[in-house]
């Protein structure tokens, strides 16, 4: 079998130029890539390893030669060319949790659900679970296993990538706008960003945010069928670029110490415990760029309560996550 | 009796600034303040209503003709200036927290334990409570006496000018320099702090920091004598300027609805709910500038479990918290 082609779709995207960057990582060649983008940024072109390769928007029958397709867009426009993508007999790989809550398309979080590509599904589309879900379920996961987790609360810092390219550029222009005492124009968040906290990440519904009804709808569906701990979440923008931090206090169902959890938390190898706070040593956002690995420390402990505190290039995580992914499912074809 | 003299110490700060406006709104008279700062900034003049006043380093007998004495200095100072102040016979008003743990001390936390001025203490020092305790204790309270508190976890985001007027130059000099690609000197805080989020607020000891240790120490000992909820803190400190934000988990001893929430903390005068997200009407630090009272809003409740977002302009809380104060007290005189 030749090796095979993936197609990433919102290919100049924040996550889309993430998703490029794995696939160089994963040393895919450039005669196996496509790359699509929609019609405002199309012509653009992308350098990948020695090449430059051009990008389109995506067209009927665009996939027809491809094994699959990596979806960086937008959740209306992931759900339209999904089921195109899947009728030309791709993989979708959709990282715009527009399937999330379908019980026919797996939600993938390494090292959290790992086998759940292996079970009986009846489509071609995966959805991968929102890089937040998946770095708190996978911090969650060992206490949960090995002391029994009753409830958490997290609380999560998302940076202005969580609005994309657009988010980040409205960063740089309103904070240098701000240190030359100019009023900011307010288009991308609902409100200024820079040099403030919005306690907003997407649209509300039902008292929610988008960032927030994400990691709870999402962590139902993968805790379901087990004892389900209750989760609750609060998303705030702050004026970082890339990365989240995450403010995790849980109540587990056994006493523990900060040593034990530490030890713990050290022993799971898709984790980075850095936590020397008398050294200075703990997560933050800059230090987590291009780690997939979260970031955990701060680690706290009394009775049965644990505060962490976590920190994770959500942006790498995710794209990387769906490169592994669509080349496991492509090898599948 | 004629009108009390009300001495400001560290005037030039970033607090001892917000202590002189509040003097200027509460119509205290230019010959009623007298400013000092710092060997350092001596010298510095400072606009006062109509006039200019001068600032000069407290000596031996400067408190003499002063009835109440504001420091706003880091705690060595203040632990030195108080006992010098206490002998001239003034009243001693500090913000430093030098005096927070001492039991001879009242530690005075507004529309939290209002009155304990009015019992008997030994000497003429008062401690004002961090702005962040009088915060969330004063968020808190109402669900505490109506409903019964059994622990809370707060997340506290804390702004540059937790290390006054150093913190906010360094916060602007590293953005403006990362908006033009040049490395940041790290110089008040551990690590850089514009674009990126430190979990450290102050030194740590104990595995807390500062921020946190003010915090528990301070409720420990507002709340003590009566039946005391479990508090865990987790400060960290974000690119902003002023103001500070939290986020509250509270688990209740009954359950609760977010209408119930947010009738009963409507009633508090000494709050604001600002509790509309779907309108994009939430608590920002940007809202909160220069109003003594937390915002409140983001109310979301399941069973016994309480959600809050507040917001509060720290700095002037704490400032206008002691010049209330010191000008109660200069009346006994």
């Amino acid at each position: 079998m030749s090796e095979p082609t993936i197609a990433v779709v919102g290919a100049t995207g924040t996550v889309g130029k993430q998703v490029i960057a794995s696939l160089m990582q994963h040393d895919v060649e450039p005669d196996q890539v496509r790359f699509f983008s929609s019609e405002r940024t199309q012509g653009e072109e992308l350098d990948y390893q020695e090449e430059t390769l051009p990008t389109e928007p995506p067209r009927e029958g665009s996939f027809r030669d491809v094994q699959a397709v990596i979806l960086a867009t937008p959740s209306p426009v992931a759900r339209e060319l999904a089921l195109d993508a899947q009728r030309s007999g791709a993989w979708v790989v959709d990282l715009s949790g527009a399937f999330r809550v379908d019980a026919n398309v797996p939600l993938v979080a390494p090292g959290v659900n790992d086998g759940v590509l292996d079970r009986a599904f009846s489509g071609r589309i995966v959805s991968i679970a929102h890089p937040a879900t998946q770095t708190l379920l996978a911090t969650l996961g060992p206490l949960r296993a090995k002391f029994g987790l009753a409830f958490a609360d997290v609380t999560m810092l998302f940076g202005a990538s969580s609005r994309g390219n657009q988010g980040m550029e409205q960063l740089t222009k309103q904070t240098a706008g701000l240190l030359n005492a100019k009023d900011p124009d307010i288009e991308v968040f609902p409100h200024r960003i820079g040099f403030n906290v919005i306690p907003a990440v997407g649209g509300f519904e039902g008292g929610l945010n988008e960032g927030e009804r994400h990691v709870l709808v999402e962590a139902a569906r993968i805790w379901s069928g087990e004892a389900l701990p209750a989760l609750t979440a609060t998303a705030l923008t702050v004026p970082t670029y890339h990365g989240l931090t995450m403010v995790i206090s849980a109540h587990l169902n056994r006493p523990v110490d900060a040593d034990g959890v530490r030890a713990l938390l050290k022993e799971d190898t898709a984790l980075k415990v850095i936590d020397d706070p008398s050294q200075n040593v703990y997560p933050m956002p800059m230090l987590s760029t291009d780690d997939v690995a979260p970031h955990v420390g701060r680690i706290r402990a009394a009775g049965p309560r644990v505060q962490l505190v976590v920190a994770v290039d959500s942006v790498w995580r995710l794209a990387d996550t769906a490169v592994d992914v669509a080349l496991e499912l492509a090898d599948r074809s």
